[in-house]
């Protein structure tokens, strides 16, 4: 089946889906993103994402393409196109294209932000065989650019360390700056010893994640004790069990660091937990 | 006038000239480019050009989209089609698409590169009255990602810092990071002391400049003195006179640093003069 995807006000075939060579999206990396999962054919945490796509946009003064209930229609008439039970929708805003290539930012009253949205099928997302299994990871040094918070396409690094815990036989990379963990390169890093969450704060130096927010919330309500903080992979590569939160992977227990296994190898109870807790409120209050 | 521009493998008006949503250069800046001068009709130093993109590509495991004869071969069709007599050429290549979206390089056996080229007619070049007059920087704190020796498109930052530019009544911005200036948002930084040329040395730190590498070593020919160091922006504020560097705007003479007007604010002897071998030579050795 043929995707219909959406760019700039049309509904279109996938493979006639294009954008100009001058986008600033193409030609600059000035752009920012949101990813939202699809569970029982329903939005998770919509809220979240178009309030963060909105800050976004805010701190790189970048226009809205359109108010927040036409992005929920494009949403659900996507989902509804395309079918979609379990899957994710992608959604990118750049600053549009003048024709032409310039540093400068090109005049927002004439140039309009380019909007393009589309589709994931990914059945059994909710139980994927790789949450039960959990991931591997590695840890590689952070030198992305230093406003992590703002969710820009600039995704090379975190592209090359996808490649690089690949070739290493892992499954993702654990980022480290100045001897700390920031995240992994694509979620929000934690681990757990004796029974306590400990994972890094919000900064500039990591993705305000939506998924983060929610599941910290959710772990404080189910009376676990949370400690964020700066913390070592050494730390994590002696705790009892570690896991990762994304909007596309909910929360991942990750079993290996560095090669070093985490308590027996397998996800641990905590993750688990969570991960349940997280898929259960979440699809209850999904729209 | 339409310009023609090319995308893989074709000439094409600038209007339908398009590349997939799913064009890996669009979704993570997994791209990397080249901007060429053009005066008289010929290209500036297409050779360092080609082998800069080598590089880049080699660097991120990315294939070439042609050899470098082919290459040449639509920069100056380019030129023609466009009747550039002083101007740019733009040149993009990107990952691909595989035709979604995938943290996970494509297998390139099955996924070619995109090719993007466009001109930009710019006459006067060579005589450009900001080269006259000279350029106002501010300095700016650099926060790009840690490998600004591979020329990516990850350029929002070198964008956000040129329209910082712009508000503060500059004209660019100088990069600090350590407390010491990098580069400027597109051009390498130098200042000029009793004489003496400093500047910062080549690391993954800095853009390796085609032009920088020709200018530095004109001025060795020209027996000026050059002094390959780390350098704080509170010493180049201090200098005689100062310049940068670039593809697009050769050497252009900097003569306001933070407010600090450098020597009597015009630009200095030694910039004007490196100007001028560079443009000569470099117009006797075009192609």
């Amino acid at each position: 089946m043929t995707r219909t995807v959406y760019v700039n006000g049309q509904y279109l075939p996938e493979t006639e889906a294009t954008v100009s060579i001058f986008d600033r999206g193409f030609l600059m990396a000035d752009a920012v993103y949101e990813v939202t999962s699809v569970l029982g054919g329903k939005l998770i945490d919509f809220e979240g994402h178009a309030v963060r796509l909105k800050r976004s946009l805010d701190e790189l003064e970048m226009s809205e393409p359109c108010d927040k209930d036409e992005l929920l229609e494009i949403h659900r008439k996507l989902v509804e196109l395309n079918e979609i039970d379990e899957g994710l929708i992608y959604l990118q805003v750049t600053r549009g294209s003048d024709g032409d290539r310039d540093f400068v930012f090109p005049d927002p009253e004439t140039t309009k932000p380019t909007i393009v949205l589309f589709t994931q099928n990914k059945p059994g997302l909710a139980n994927s065989p790789a949450s039960q299994k959990g991931a591997k990871v590695i840890s590689i040094p952070d030198i992305r650019w230093h406003r992590r918070d703002i969710k820009t396409v600039q995704l090379l690094y975190p592209s090359m360390g996808k490649m690089m815990a690949k070739k290493a036989g892992a499954d993702d990379a654990w980022l480290i700056e100045d001897g700390y963990v920031t995240e992994g390169t694509s979620n929000n890093a934690y681990y757990v010893k004796n029974g306590k969450i400990v994972t890094r704060p919000l900064s500039n130096d990591i993705l305000h994640g939506i998924t983060r927010k929610a599941v910290l919330r959710m772990a404080e309500e189910a009376q676990m004790e949370i400690e964020e903080r700066l913390f070592t992979i050494e730390e994590a590569k002696e705790a009892d069990e570690a896991f990762t939160t994304s909007a596309s992977a909910f929360v991942m227990p990750v079993v290996e660091i560095d090669g070093v296994a985490l308590g027996d190898g397998t996800p641990g109870p905590i993750a688990k937990r969570l991960r349940e807790i997280y898929l259960d409120e979440s699809m209850k209050a999904a729209i």
